[in-house]
């Protein structure tokens, strides 16, 4: 069963993400290390003894009848409690209820939540997102009647997209919205793959719904954003009418089989007087995509942490399979009978594998959302060159943070399986659902293929390319304390963080040149093994950053021979991506040939 | 839906794998030409139209009542039609109904089953398993009772070999053997993860079972090698009385869903007058692991067949589905609106990913079923040398065989569902299923972390290393080749080709010296890196191999142009997996400390 890491949060947090100088320097308000401790240990406490134990539970699936859905046994219970415990409102704005923590409190808990069961906590993922948006453009009058029982989870909210033929590529989409004249609107359209479109949880379900008006320009310049309640809200807060939209269907997926992934239906006509579900204007008109992408770039971070989350869970359960499976006999194994497997060097290999990359993508993932903090406290006190540059590193590693950390939550869970041999194919050990479950995270919030394409094309140029530059430059400082160290427990990560360095820097030069060149099919033909080179090297460098902190005890030793076992082991592959950017793009493109 | 990729498979068996030469130096009998393009025609044919439409009706799944499985609709049938076909027979002796065909012929045609559905041609994959213990070790009158019906597919064959506690390390079983007195046994035990061990496809199931005798030695040097029939047989070869067996469960798994995998029970006394389900030794007393590796070399080899058959399947799916949906305008895109995915750069190279490795694996697994076939010939003709050449051959090729093909199938459906978005987590688009039924290969028939240290510990060192040397001279000759040719087509392939080898060189050596200094730990905690660099590279080789030839169409250009990708593309992470196997065990060793 999974047991939160708290220690290896709060460190990661505190010693390689920035959290702790943060705090020093004065730029996260009166936030303490002790509220910190306090924070992750009852996020811990509560991920562990209450979310993990319910989350085999969600492969019960969430029935559809009549428009109802039922989520699995006991997990209304749970989301109850689970709010009454503050847990959804802790970034929230404190004008409506809200914590007001940071997103470094924020993603470091959702991990937890998320490891312990990623279908339970993608509802408050949602509704987050949700929040974030009508914080950011709603006007007071739906900030009064929505805010505060969204940011409690008293209510939940929800992401309206996606239509069958716009995923990807949202210019294309038909929901419209008709203006009654009031300042309401009426909303007619279908809306696919809702995440928690309808539920149990909650009394409302609050809808961020993306649909064109009359006369909107074609394409993604069209498209306004709407808030559409599933009941309607009376002036003194109660809920009113049942407003005309409704769940559908609910679909049959791979993995997250305990939340109702729905496909919506608005305007209709099931429900009211007259045809069209009711919904309030987010922001300016034909500006929905903007209000879309405030929310989404969180969500992005979010989901990330989801990969990160979902490989700590897999790397823990093998873990414990490979402690109490005996096996064969290791070399070198003294003991009776069989060994444990995890005496066998390449079971060994596989745990280590999952642990450096779960370590990675947590610290790149919590630099992020410290990047974002950082922002928004430079923002508070008007300091806007320091806003600038962090507003940019956010940019900059959310794309790493969403697409690097989902693709190892993929490969961490397919290595879990496997370290649990036949038993790991087995549904009931739930290294499976693992699997099953982390598949979707490389999909959803922009695939991983667009993360690529914004990373190579939007995140690149920020500040004529200075910025990833002075990036990298201080992953060589990280780097170059390492090689002065002079501990011979490093072994030769110095040399090999300093050749990953290298080649993430020619295969930056060579994008830059290429986007400056016009070479757009080129530089797109990289963009993937361009961001994992980012990734895999950014990470290990994050590494490195933990392993020079001295505690002077067995964790310490841990680090170093974690961060040494990433450089000599899983770092080497970043020569061959550096030439897939710098050396493929030909070949690929020739290809096309070859291909039906 | 699937197309069996009939032309591919041929090319590559003739002219990348050697089918061609072997059948023009009349290695092979009187096989011709004209007989393998009508079989490989006609078994494409019942693969695409008969066998893959019915592959989702798997996923109904295998219920168990009172220990009788009822199989998806349609499979009983399907699997009638299968055996009239003759597909069962393929390559069993025609001393008792086989049409005596060469291994190459079954694995091309297994190929196609197993892309259509895996589940549904596990059967008879066990049944061949059989076929080959029966015929290489029972005696005469098991042979006269159960042969012909085995080959003919009338009646079908398990594999009896874990149980619990005893899994990759036979050594620690405990189902046991007591002699009657008359030439038979009663075996009592639990045998578990047994495939196809109870269904409605045949009248019959053999099983074959690995138990204990009362004196055994302990350890793998006491097992013995039975044959369970489910109905005991009469003198007449009609079917008597029950045995004493059953099915006690059918597991849930993530995959595979078509396929019962059954817990049996023997000897607890549920039919006949007495407990003990009745047995038949086949081979020696004592030694039973000897017999049971017969048949496992071989369905080590077929199931990595299963591994090239999902990688195709999963790239057809994609292929269609990139060709079909059209999302965002690609660079360069001049049609009407969104182009399709397929035009998208990242796309690409998803697809040609998975196609490279696709037609790498096969060629491999090819290879392996040609050097059976050779060794087989010279055995025939008692070419002494000859046969042992090609045995070892087939015994080095064997673990790449089924560990790179197992790990490819699982990254090229990954792949798949990445390539569908939103569609590929949805259960009935099909992709899906292909990753969860994928999942399941590089875990049974040996582990791929046992195959990784069966290549490093018994393969490499055959005939003191010379063999592997010799081989890995072949490549370099195919290399030159590329060289000599200045096809400029080819861009740096020869180059990429030839570093890659020279890694493959330099980790060999590595390890022949590691086994030799009596240094196992290290050299086994390379073995996994080990055992993909050289699927990886002898893969890539091999695809030069086939573009090397000239047919002067398309699709040598395709051929070229795949092969040029996979060089400079995928290629390139064999310096990383060297590194890995020359210099990663200390720092893996090391990092013991790191893991609870």
């Amino acid at each position: 069963m999974y047991r939160a890491p708290v220690e290896d949060i709060a460190f990661t947090l505190k010693h390689v993400a920035g959290l702790q100088a943060a705090i020093d320097a004065g730029h996260l308000g009166d936030l303490t290390d002790d509220l910190v401790d306090a924070i992750l240990n009852e996020a811990g406490r509560f991920a562990s003894e209450e979310v993990a134990p319910l989350a085999q539970e969600g492969e019960k699936g969430t029935p559809l009848k009549d428009g109802v859905v039922t989520t699995p046994p006991g997990w209304a219970g749970l989301y109850r409690n689970w709010i009454d415990g503050g847990w959804n409102s802790l970034t929230g704005t404190p004008d409506y209820g809200g914590q007001g923590l940071p997103t470094m409190l924020s993603v470091a808990t959702s991990e937890m939540w998320n490891s312990s069961s990623m279908a339970f906590s993608l509802c408050s993922l949602l509704t987050m997102g949700a929040v974030e948006a009508v914080e950011a453009h709603a006007d007071e009058t739906l900030k009064q009647i929505y805010l505060e029982k969204l940011i409690s989870g008293e209510w939940t909210g929800t992401m309206n997209l996606t239509e069958p033929h716009a995923g990807s590529d949202l210019g294309v989409l038909k929901t419209r919205a008709e203006p009654v004249g009031d300042g309401s609107y009426r909303i007619f359209g279908q809306k696919i793959f809702i995440t928690y479109g309808e539920h149990d949880f909650a009394d409302n379900i609050i809808h961020l719904v993306l649909a064109r008006l009359p006369d909107a320009p074609p394409g993604t310049r069209g498209i306004s954003l709407f808030l559409v309640p599933k009941f309607l809200v009376n002036a003194d807060g109660s809920l009113g009418a049942r407003n005309d939209l409704i769940c559908h269907s609910v679909e049959h997926k791979l993995g997250i089989h305990g939340s109702p992934t729905c496909t919506m239906i608005y305007g209709d006509g099931k429900f009211g007087d007259e045809p069209g579900a009711l919904g309030w204007l987010i922001g300016e008109e034909n500006r929905g995509l903007a209000c879309m992408f405030t929310m989404m770039n969180n969500a992005r971070l979010n989901v990330g942490i989801q990969g990160v989350a979902v490989a700590e869970a897999a790397y823990q359960k093998a873990l414990e399979y490979a402690n109490e499976r005996t096996q064969g006999k290791a070399p070198g194994w003294q003991g009776e009978g069989m060994s444990p497997i995890i005496e066998h060097p390449d079971i060994q290999r596989d745990l280590l594998t999952m642990k450096s990359l779960a370590q990675a993508s947590r610290a790149i993932a919590f630099s992020c959302a410290h990047a974002i903090d950082m922002a928004d406290s430079a923002e508070g006190r008007g300091d806007a060159d320091a806003a600038k540059f962090w507003r940019e590193r956010a940019n900059l590693l959310t794309p790493i943070a969403k697409a690097f950390s989902t693709d190892i939550g993929v490969d961490a869970a397919s290595i879990g399986v496997q370290v649990h041999g036949g038993m790991g194919f087995i549904e009931e050990t739930g290294a499976a659902r693992l699997l099953r479950d982390s598949r979707i995270a490389p999909i959803y919030e922009g695939t991983n293929g667009i993360q690529a394409i914004d990373l190579v094309t939007r995140k690149l140029p920020q500040s004529g390319g200075e910025h990833v530059k002075g990036y990298i430059g201080e992953l060589r400082e990280i780097t170059a304390e390492v090689g002065r160290k002079n501990n011979p427990d490093f072994g030769m990560t110095a040399d090999k963080l300093d050749e990953a360095l290298a080649d993430l820097e020619t295969a930056t030069d060579w994008l830059l040149q290429a986007l400056q060149d016009g070479r757009i099919q080129e530089a797109l033909a990289g963009a993937t093994p361009y961001q994992r080179l980012f990734g895999l090297t950014s990470g290990a460098v994050y590494l490195a950053k933990g392993a020079l902190v001295e505690t002077g005890d067995a964790l310490e030793n841990g680090r170093i021979a974690l961060c040494r076992f990433c450089a000599e082991n899983l770092l080497g592959e970043t020569s061959a991506l550096r030439n897939a950017v710098t050396q493929g793009a030909q070949s690929l493109i020739q290809a096309r040939s070859a291909l039906g």
